[in-house]
């Protein structure tokens, strides 16, 4: 099939028919769907009538091989023009088969897995005939009251750009015409929807062009140039304008500037929310301003649909800009077969093939036992096998541990603590809740109490509710919850060895937890197979070697907090610092509790011989980094060497340090390994106050080490 | 004199003559100062010579006039030319007479006894030697984590404008020359030091530049359009750039666009500054950057003085450059009369008479009565005399309540609370602190216990040790200390009825106080006179009328909470908003505890009968509101009616309120008072995304009321 194709379809299409191309609507309006097109609810209210539903472009939120077949097969026979509808839908971290979420698979800083978990998201969602998910979401966070930074691999540029790329790859694949177990990707939330203030979500954002060009767009341009097909906006203002009608955001960067040209869609509701947003005085102008500014896809909302034809026929809008973005939709489900084969991957036999299948648990069993962050380990881990454990917290034998964002995963699926730690022992253990997460009874933390007296080792699986974080899942406490506190400070009272485990989606205030315990594993929400990876962990099967994306504040009154911050001109800690007059916070550290990059091990490792390849780069030329990793201690492990660089001057302020590299490297007891990290002037660039991205001969520091703060310095000229 | 007389003396200046006008160094320098210039500690390694110090231009921080006149009487016999020196000192919220801190000052809404204030701390500090102030601090605060939220007057551009205006006008009069009683002012921080990162201060500030002109900077251009003779610049970033090298913000902005011809200053510090912020790598090149910039006047660092020769000499700053900044000083010297008469204001016989007079006092108290917020009153306030009343607490007889910033000020002069409710009752009251401010003893709870439980009513003098807030003074915890919380616990037991009086320099979290006791009374740092104005509200004698002008969050998880926020496109509370996916914390409030605006008063008003004169604006025309005000209580009272006005649809989102203007007004028992605003075109004029400065046509919604939340809307087109 041809451009010419395309070009003939488009000519042929009535203006109502390209203004519908570029409506999405959620399963329920379609006749086929299991509901028959039943619409109830908020949805009555958006006057969708039979006939724009006959047209419409995309589907959102349709789930599986046999509704998603009868509703491309009733629409067929409806449209006009026989055009199939894209099938979109949230496939975040995992389709049934549910990985951990993505802050946890930053922890995992394996981008191979990552690859291979969202190669394996698409497959089952693609046999179920998903076309396009709405991932992966690559925004930038610093605000661990913000519900979604679950949804993120976390703080920093780089790593998220390089996590950006794989998942997109793993999406997508190399080839989405014929390789029909591949999904198009959508990057979101574009752009620096990670930074709404106060950590609240859909709040307002803002910073200078300086600031998201250095920060945040890093990752959403790696996200295209692993070739993303879609790109979703964001709810949030980009300095004073709603991303969804943010022209600058659209046409001038994303279009002009980077070249994108695929298609743009709003995130859900948001071209509508432009009123509340107090841009646009209704519907109409809402349509004007979102289309003007280059958005192709309206998401939940009718205001394109009812408006769209009536601005052309005015004259205020073009009807190029219509053309334009129906060609681009076309275009996509071009590239997808869909012309060809409008059902493509969908099919009820593979469904239950691939769907769970071994190979894709164990998948999700290594990346959540690869995602688990070690933050405390006072010789009580790895337990033995033979030691009498009581399984005692909220998540003991809770299955709420898949975490938001996985629509189609069942909880009954979920290998909780429990079963997973029965199977690894062969036995049954000992368990109580103590207290449920938000709330908590005496009698619950009175037999919880009785049940650890009577054990050698205590391990409380504690945590939030998934419900606590993702979106709209913001909080001003990122502590625990108070009844869980209570349980943990009873039950270390027991002088029992206690090791606690943790369920969550975001970075936690741990005061009363790492004091009070004598090892706490961050598990997140690892997943259907979590209760497997956490027991593979805590008998030592799997060495943990997570390191955290996110660093974990000390205090929610210290927020933001993240290791890529700058000096001030008066740093804490300096040589010639006044006692009081410093950039510091009276009644608290302005360290986090535990910095980006940390993470502990069954084993230990020496870092030596750190030195570069020269005292000076020249522009074109590398240096190269290289350190000697040991692993010093008794059981093989996996360390994740990271490289940071320091731009001692420049002509905006620069971090104290910038993740350049890493490399994970897996080291048998006593071996050693030398590892190189190539630097390039690339690497070294920056905007700079008229947003050149360029660098600046000078002095740079290089840092190694095993996370951001613990880490050995040389320094080299750049020419 | 004319320009000539100074042009001439600058060209009989040595470019070493020239520099040294340009620095500015601390008292101990000096001969003729009380230590006879002998300099010890940090300032050794400052390698200030001999000769330097004859040529300085300015001296930080020298007072009385005694110490002055000798350093001046000195200088003169030693400096080559005669040029007098500039005496500058940080005289802020009054000289000995110590008015409210300026967050206080702000709570009063009343811009005559502000003005007022700043006329008399000029006297006292004029007729000490002293010829430049400090101040006003007028940087805009949202964040009550940051220490020096007290030195502004709050979160609000327009009212910070107001206040901005009149303390200029009151520290300068209208003739610097003749009037020796006024100082020149020194309006600071430029630019945006309020928006410290984190409430952590010196951390960086990033924003918009269209955010930095919309809500930043209308209070340093309103001191300037007042006339204030110089300007500091910030120690933060903005936009990458440390402010005291930010040519953006000084050359192109200040001087060229808003025309500021008078003398620029950076803080203590700030050009070496540069180095550790990581712009410039050494002295030579801080002092490079600065000049450049346009920064004039170095304080108490050196690197003026050690490299601008030899810039100059090496071609990389222009001469020019040099002689524009000394002749801006030389012409402030020339303003303020020194040529003539070195001396100015310093009398050692008026210091006498004028220095905490007791008009001077009188002003104070007025102001501390008038500043102070009531929060809280369950038929417990005003108190009467012959109820039998126990005085509780850290601030009971503590005399810490200057707040910072007043270093002239003493402890000794201050009116604790237990003295100024003995003067008005004239007797002896019971008093017990039951707890430091930081620390408890059971025994001193005890005692306060047992007092507490003998009295008809108790009074809690709670709050902040003034070190707590001030300059580096950035907490992450913003309720009382735990003893002081323990306290109130303990006290509220007893079941009598129970009085908070808090002292305190920045919005707390107050959780644990206003919902256990009867009646809270938002003191602030009241000054010297405190303990009088508080018994004077207390027992009735001044009817509260502060309103606070920056708002007390809930808890510090909310922060920034402030007022004219945006709606957001999902804004909580809307009639079709869903229940979890809306802006909104799952644990708190969106609202803070108390708004903007806020106060109580022991009588009540009734606000009706609010009318718009027209249903539309034309510009050039004028739009009056009008509203009747009745005192529907029993006693007198002052009520601040607000006017806030919303853009329903701006180009680019526009605040949901924005206070335009308020009244005081005076309300006898009974009586009814029309009040008047009139709406401009002008006055709707916002920052657009080409940063153009204009009014929309459209619909505007006009609230009159109370405080920022409770209002009554009218609406108007503006055509």
């Amino acid at each position: 099939m041809t451009d010419q194709f395309l070009h003939d379809l488009l000519g042929r299409m009535t203006t109502d028919e390209k203004v519908a191309q570029l409506m999405q609507l959620a399963t329920p309006f379609f006749k086929g769907a299991s509901n028959s097109g039943e619409i109830t609810g908020p949805m009555v209210n958006m006057n969708v009538t039979d006939e724009t539903v006959e047209n419409t472009g995309s589907v959102l939120g349709a789930w599986g091989a046999k509704e998603i077949k009868a509703i491309q097969e009733r629409h067929l026979q409806e449209n006009r023009l026989g055009i199939p509808l894209l099938m979109m839908a949230d496939v975040i971290h995992g389709y049934r088969t549910i990985f951990p979420v993505p802050l946890a698979i930053g922890s995992s800083w394996d981008l191979e897995l990552a690859e291979k978990s969202a190669q394996i998201a698409a497959k089952e969602a693609a046999v179920s005939g998903i076309h396009v998910t709405f991932a992966p979401m690559v925004d930038l966070v610093r605000d661990p009251r913000w519900g979604r930074v679950m949804e993120s691999t976390g703080e920093d540029p780089y790593l998220n750009g390089e996590f950006a790329r794989v998942q997109v790859e793993g999406f997508q694949g190399d080839d989405l015409k014929n390789n029909t177990d591949a999904l198009a990707s959508c990057v979101k939330h574009f752009a620096a929807y990670g930074a709404a203030e106060g950590g609240r979500d859909y709040n307002t954002v803002n910073m200078s062009e300086r600031d998201l060009r250095e920060y945040y767009l890093p990752a959403y341009k790696a996200a295209l140039e692993a070739g993303s097909e879609m790109v979703m906006t964001a709810f949030n203002t980009v300095d004073g304008i709603p991303a969804t009608a943010n022209k600058t955001l659209m046409r001038d960067l994303l279009r002009e500037e980077w070249g994108f040209d695929g298609v743009l869609i709003s995130d859900w509701g948001a071209v509508k929310e432009l009123i509340p947003h107090g841009v646009a005085t209704n519907e109409k102008e809402a349509a004007e301003k979102a289309i003007k500014a280059g958005l192709d896809i309206e998401m939940m909302t009718t205001t394109y649909a009812s408006h769209l034809k009536e601005l052309i026929e005015e004259g205020k809008v073009e009807a190029s800009l219509l053309d334009e973005a129906v060609l681009r939709v076309l275009e996509l489900k071009q590239k997808l077969g869909l012309f060809e084969n409008p059902y493509r991957g969908a099919d009820e036999e593979r469904e239950k093939e691939v769907i769970r299948c071994e190979e894709h648990r164990q998948t999700a069993q290594d990346l959540a036992a690869k995602s688990a962050v070690l933050l405390k380990n006072d010789r009580v881990l790895p337990l033995k096998k033979e030691q009498k454990i009581a399984l005692i917290g909220p998540f003991a034998e809770g299955n709420d541990i898949l975490g938001p964002w996985s629509f189609l995963g069942s909880t009954d699926d979920a290998i909780t603590v429990k079963v997973g730690i029965e199977q690894k022992l062969n036995k049954e253990v000992i368990a109580a809740k103590g207290s449920d997460i938000e709330t908590g009874e005496d009698a619950d933390l009175q037999e919880a109490i009785k049940l650890a007296g009577e054990a050698e080792v205590v391990v409380l699986a504690l945590g939030e509710a998934s419900e606590m974080s993702g979106e709209a899942g913001s909080r001003t406490t990122i502590q625990l919850p108070a009844p869980q506190l209570k349980l943990v400070e009873e039950i270390v009272k027991l002088g029992k060895p206690t090791v606690a485990v943790l369920f969550n989606g975001r970075p936690l205030d741990l005061h009363g937890v790492i004091d009070k315990t004598d090892a706490v594993l961050e598990a997140w929400f690892p997943g259907t197979e979590g209760g497997a990876a956490i027991a593979d962990l805590l008998y030592g099967e799997v060495n943990p070697s997570g390191k955290l994306t996110m660093s974990f504040p000390d205090n929610v009154g210290q927020v933001p907090v993240y290791y890529n911050h700058f000096n001030t001109g008066r740093p804490k800690g300096a040589p010639d610092a006044q006692i009081r007059y410093v950039s510091q916070y009276l009644d608290s550290p302005n360290a986090p509790m535990f910095p980006f990059g940390y993470g502990l091990s069954y084993t230990t490792y020496a870092y030596d011989q750190f030195s570069l390849s020269s005292e000076t780069l020249k522009k074109g030329e590398t240096l190269t980094a290289q350190v000697n990793v040991t692993n010093t201690g008794k059981v093989a492990g996996e360390e994740i060497v990271q490289l940071y660089i320091q731009d001692k001057v420049g002509e905006v302020v620069r971090p104290l340090k910038e993740l350049k590299g890493f490399e994970k490297i897996h080291l048998e007891p006593g071996e050693t390994k030398t590892v190189q990290f190539t630097i390039t002037e690339e690497q070294l660039r920056y905007h700079h106050a008229d947003l050149s991205y360029t660098s600046d001969p000078g002095e740079f520091v290089v840092y190694v080490g095993p996370n951001s703060a613990e880490v050995e310095a040389q320094s080299f000229e750049l020419e």
